[in-house]
C-alpha cells in the first residue's frame, strides 16, 4: 500500500520473467556478471590482451579466418557502413529486397545505381532469378538478408553469394539474426562482409556490431578510401589493429561479448546450432498444434531463430505478459499481421519454448 | 602454482583497484549493478517509461529546456554528426583549435571551408580573437571544445558561444569532459549542440553520446536534412519520439545511465561541482607540492575534471600500477610529454585524491 | 575444444536454468544485485535503518504485530533454540510427529518428557487426537510443522495451536516452507514461535532463520533462562535491540532479506498467497493428467508449496536435468519413493509450472 | 529536491566509499559477483564439486593436512562449538584471557573447571606464565586468541600452543582475525582446532566460520560426544563427508568462499602475508606520525590486521565519514578509549592505508 512507484531498471522489465523477443534475448547471468565488472582503462594491458582475445574468438564462432572487426553501434552501423565503405557514387548495386532490412541496405547506397530483386514478404529470394541478373549486368555489389528478423524467414546466402563471387561481385551479408544459431560459414558461403550484431544470437546486450571482412572487401574498400569517420571500417580496423583508439572501447561491452564466446565455444558450435534447430522443431510444432499458421511460405525457408505466426488473435502479445513472457509483434508492413517469438542465444532453451507453447495456448483461449 | 591464466573481465582489470583516468572512469557500485539488470524488450512499457524518464533527468543534469537526443555510440559519433547534421558543403566554419579534439571537428566537416583559429596545447583561445574573426565573415557555425581532455585546459565557451550567437552563428560544443562535473548552462551560455558522453562525468561505461539541441540547431538541421543515416541526429530523434526504434536501444547501457542520474541528482548538482571542484584543487595542490608542473600555462584554465602534468618521469603511469592505480600518458603531440589524472565523476572523491598523491609521491622516488 | 575445466559459481549451476526444488529456490535477478552490493559496517547508521526496516517488513509479512528475530543460521538453528530456550529439564513436550521434521524436534528436547502423536508421511496430525492428549495431560510445550517438505503435507496447525494455547501449552511451529507462500497468521493461528529460514518462500539464499515470539513465549524463555550462547534467542534479541553485536550480523543476507521482502509487500501478500496456490493447483492437475500419484493421502493436505509424487520412475530427476530443471528426489524414509517438485517464493511461477510439467512428461517417455 | 528516501543496500552503505573496519571487510568485486550468481540445488553435482574443492582450497590457506571444517554460522558459533565439542562438565580448561574475546571462551564452557591467565588489554599473554601454570596442573584444553580484534595485539599462539601441546593439552585458538592475513600454519604451531570466519582476512561476506581440526580434537569431540545440536562439529563433519545435508547449505557463500580462497591462491599465500605486513608497517607509520598513540603496549605484539589508537580525538570515526571512510570504535572496556583501523582482506592495500592516513590526518585538524 505504502509502496511508491520507482523508476529504474527493476520497473523496466516488470513482471517479465522471460524474453522470447527477436533480440534482445535473455542475456545469461554469467555474462551479466561480466557485464557488472568493474572497467578499466582501454590502454591497460588487461584490457588489450581480453580485446584480442575477444576478436580471436570471433573468428571461431565466424568459422572465418578473415578479419573480423567491431564497430561500436547498433546491427544498422555495420549495415551502412559495409554499404558506404564499398560503393562509390555511381557504383552499381543489386539489392535483393526480401524485407525491410533488405530493402534498407538501398536507404544507405545513395549514389549508387541500384537493381532490385524483390519478393513477398513470406518467401525467400529465388536464387535463379538472382543468377539471371548477375549474368545479365555487372555488379559491383550485392546486399542480401539472411534471416529476415521481421519475418521468420530465410534466404539461401550461399548459393546466392557464391554465385555472385564468381562474377567478382562483393557480397554483403545481414546475418544479424542468425549468425552464431545457424550455421553459416561466411568464406565457404562467399560473403565478403558477414554483418551480425551483439544481441542476437550472441546474447549480450544491444551495442556492438561486427563484420567479416574478405580480402577482396578489403580491396574493395581502400579503392573507395571512406575515412575520418564513425562509417568508416577502415578507421574501426585501423583503430583495433594498433590500438591508438581514437574512440574509446566499450569496455564493458567487450567484457561481456568475450564471456558469451566462451560459453559458446564451451557448448561447442555444432551444440548451439542443434539447440536452435531443436529449439525451433518445437516452436514450430507447437504453433501448428494450437491450430495457427506460419507466416513463411514454406517451412524450408523458416528460420531457426525467430518464428512469424500469420493472423494472430488480437491482443495475444499482451496475454502473453500474464504469464511472464514476452513475444513480439512486428514492423514496417507485417505490423499487426504477424507476431514473433525470438529463439536465438540464450532463450533457445527447450524449457523456454514448453513455458511459451503452454502460455500461448491459454492466451488464445 | 596451479593456478592457469585465464583471460576475462577480471584478468582485464588485473591488479588495477581505481581509475584515475580521463574516462573511463570508475563506474560505481550501483550503475554496475543497474548495467546487470535482465534485459527487457524495448517495445514494453516498462521500458519505454524508463526512457522517457532518463530523457528528462538528462535534461535536468544539462540545466537546459532544450531537447536532448542520445546517440548510440562513442562521444565521436555525436561530434560527427553534429558537424554532419549543421553544414553542407560550402558553409563556412569558424573551428577553434584548442587541441587534437578541437582539431578533429576539421575532419567531419569536408565540404565546407574552415577558418582556423589556434593556439598551442597548454593554452586557451584567445576570445578577442573570435570575436575579431566573427565580425570579419559570415559562419554558418562555430565548433569549440570546453575541455580539451589531452590537455586538462578549458576554454570559455560560455563567452565564445554568446558572441557567436549574437551573430547567428550555430554554436556546436564538445563537452564530453566537462558536462555533469562543470557548471556549464547551454542555454544561457549559447550553445546551440551540446555534446557529452557516458564514460565520463556522468560515470558510466563507454558506449552512449549525448546531444542539447536548441531551436536553432534543429532548423538548422532540416534545412541540411541529413537523413537515413547512424550520422543522422534528425532520424535518432524521430527514432525516439516515435518510439518507433529502428535501432534497438542500448536497453543495458539506458538502464546504467538512469540509474547515474538518479545518483547525480540525489547529491545535487551544485554539492557535484563542488566536489569536482575540491578534488581538483587537492590534485592540483598536490602536484605542485611534489614539485610537479601543470601543463596548462595558468591555473586559471586548468580544467576540474582532468589535470596534465608536464615532462613526467619515464614509467610513473606503469608505477602507478604497483599501488593499482590507473592514471594515463596523453594522445598526439602530447604522447610522451604529459601524465594525466582524471578526476571526474564517481572518480572524484577527496580520498581516490589522498591515494593517487601518495602513490605519485612513491612513485617519483 | 580447448577449454578447460574450471570450478566456481558457474561451473557449480552447471547447466540448469531452473531450481524447481523445494529450497534453495530461485533467487530473483533484483534480490541477487543486492546480495552483491558492497558491505558496510554493521554500526554504520545507513546499515542500523536498513536492519530495523527489515525487523518491520519481517513483521507485515509474518502479519503480526509480536516481535520477530532473526538468527544467523539455517532453519534448523531456529528449530533448535525454540526447544532449548523454552523447554527446562523435566518439562513435558507434546511432539506431533508427520515426518522427520516434526521428529527432529525431539533432538534439541533431550532433558525432556517427551509424548509424541505420529501419523504416516502422507498424511496429517488428526487434530482430535491432539485434543485427547492436551485434556489427558499438563504439557509446557506443544511442536509442530506446518508444511512437511519432505513429503509436501501440511498440518493443520490453526486448529492445533489453539486448542494447546487454550490449555496454556507453549507453541512451537515450524513454518519454515510454508510462511511468505501459505497465508498463516501466528497470533491468531495460536503460535507462540513461528519459524521460518530465508531460503523458501522468501526466496533468498539460504543463511538466516527468523521466529515470531509472542509475549508468553518471551516469559517462558526468561524462567528458563538459556544465555551465553548461539542457540539463546535472548541474546539474539538483546544484540539487536541495543544493536551491541556480540555476533556481526549478515549484512550481505540481510540486503537480500529485505530487497526480497519488498518484492512481496510490492506483489501484496494476497497476490503472492493466490499466485502460490494457482501454481499449485496448475502442479497438482499437471502430475495427474501425466497419470503421476500425490504423495499426500489427500490432495486436502497437500502443500501449495511443494508437491511430491509417488513411486517416481527411475531416474526421472537426472532426466529433468536435460531440460535444464531441477527437481527433488526426498529425504529419511522418504528417499527413493517420492519426488519433489519445489514451487514456493520466487520459483512459483506459472510459466514455470509449464515448463516443468512438459519436460516432466517428456522424461516420463 | 523530489528524490524520496529509500532505504535499500545503496542506502546502507550511504556515502562510504571505503571500509578500513576490522571485519567485514571490503569484499573484492570478483567474490560479489560470485555471490551473486544463480542458486543451485545443494544435492547438484556441480555444487558438490564446487564445495569439495572449497574445502581443499581451505586447507591450501590453512596451510594444513588436518580436516577443515565449514560452519554456518558467525564466528562465534565456531568459538562456542570448539568449547562445548571438547569439554565437559568438570574438565579443566586453561582460559588465556588477553580481551573480550578471550574472555568469552568462559561462557561457553559453563561445567568446566576454569584457570584463567589474564592480561591488560594492551599486553599479550606471558608464556612464561602459561608454562608455569601447564606445569602445576592437568589440563583438558587451553584457550587463546590469536590476535584480539578489540586491542590489536597478538598472542604468541605457536609457543604456548607448543608447550600445551607438549603436555597432552588440547589446544582452541581463535584465529579469527588473523588466519588468511598472518602467517600460522596451525599444525606446526600445536594448534588442535583453528578457528576462523569468512569476514574478516577472508575478505567474504560475514556468514560462515572455520574450524581446522586435528585428530587429537577428533579423538576428544568423540569422547565428549556432542551430536544432535547446530553446535556439533562431528554433525558438520557428518553432514558434508555424506553430502546428506541435514541443513541447507549457504550456497552462495560457498560461492563467494570459493572465489575469495581462488584470490587468494593466485596472488600466493607468502605475497598475501608480506602485503598485510607492508600495509600494517604503513599505517603504524602513518598513526605515529600524526602524533598518535598505538594501543598495544609494543609495537612487536601489533597485529598486521587491525591497529588501536590510543585515546582518539573526539568524533575522529565520524569526521572521517565525510572522506567516505569507515574506521570504528572499539567494544567492551575498550569502548571510547580507542579507535581502530582494520587491514585485512582485500581491504590491506597500500592505497587504501595512503587515503585512510591522509583523512585522517585532516580529521584531526
Amino acid at each position: 500500500m505504502d509502496q511508491k512507484h520507482i523508476i529504474n531498471a527493476d520497473s523496466a522489465r516488470g513482471s517479465i520473467k522471460l524474453l522470447m523477443t527477436p533480440g534482445p534475448t535473455e542475456v545469461s547471468p554469467r555474462v551479466l556478471k561480466a557485464l557488472s565488472s568493474p572497467l578499466v582503462h582501454h590502454y591497460y594491458s588487461g584490457f588489450i590482451e581480453l580485446f584480442d582475445d575477444t576478436i580471436n574468438k570471433l573468428k571461431r564462432v565466424y568459422q572465418t579466418k578473415n578479419d573480423v572487426v567491431i564497430l561500436q553501434g547498433e546491427g544498422v552501423l555495420a549495415l551502412e557502413a559495409s554499404v558506404r565503405s564499398i560503393l562509390s557514387k555511381g557504383d552499381r548495386l543489386l539489392l535483393l529486397n526480401s524485407g525491410p532490412f533488405g530493402k534498407s541496405f538501398g536507404d544507405y547506397a545513395k549514389g549508387a545505381e541500384i537493381d532490385e530483386i524483390a519478393c513477398p514478404q513470406n518467401e525467400a529470394i529465388d536464387v535463379e532469378e538472382v543468377k539471371r541478373k548477375l549474368d545479365e549486368r555487372e555488379y559491383r555489389a550485392l546486399t542480401v538478408v539472411h534471416c529476415e528478423t521481421p519475418a521468420g524467414t530465410m534466404n539461401d546466402v550461399k548459393s546466392i553469394c557464391n554465385e555472385a563471387k564468381k562474377r567478382g561481385v562483393i557480397t554483403i551479408v545481414d546475418a544479424v539474426s542468425s549468425l552464431g544459431g545457424v550455421d553459416i560459414k561466411p568464406q565457404s558461403s562467399g560473403i565478403d562482409l558477414c554483418i551480425t550484431a551483439s544481441q542476437k544470437c550472441l546474447s549480450c546486450p544491444p551495442s556492438l556490431s561486427m563484420i567479416s571482412v574478405s580480402d577482396d572487401a578489403w580491396e574493395a574498400m581502400e579503392r573507395v578510401g571512406l575515412r575520418g569517420s564513425y562509417l568508416s571500417i577502415l578507421d574501426w580496423r585501423d583503430a583495433w589493429d594498433k590500438k591508438s583508439f581514437p574512440y574509446t572501447p566499450f569496455i564493458s561491452e567487450i567484457y561481456a561479448l568475450n564471456e558469451s564466446l566462451n560459453a559458446i565455444l564451451e557448448e561447442g558450435l555444432q551444440n548451439v546450432f542443434r539447440r536452435h534447430k531443436r529449439v525451433a522443431d518445437c516452436i514450430r510444432k507447437g504453433i501448428k498444434n494450437l491450430g495457427l499458421e506460419l507466416w513463411p511460405e514454406s517451412e524450408s525457408i523458416a528460420s531457426d531463430t525467430v518464428t512469424a505466426i500469420k493472423s494472430p488473435p488480437k491482443d495475444v502479445v499482451k496475454k502473453m505478459e500474464n504469464y511472464g513472457i514476452l513475444i513480439a509483434g512486428s514492423v514496417g508492413e507485417l505490423k499487426g499481421k504477424v507476431i514473433r517469438i525470438g529463439h536465438m542465444g540464450y532463450s533457445a532453451q527447450l524449457a523456454n519454448c514448453f513455458a511459451t507453447m503452454e502460455a500461448l495456448k491459454r492466451s488464445l483461449e
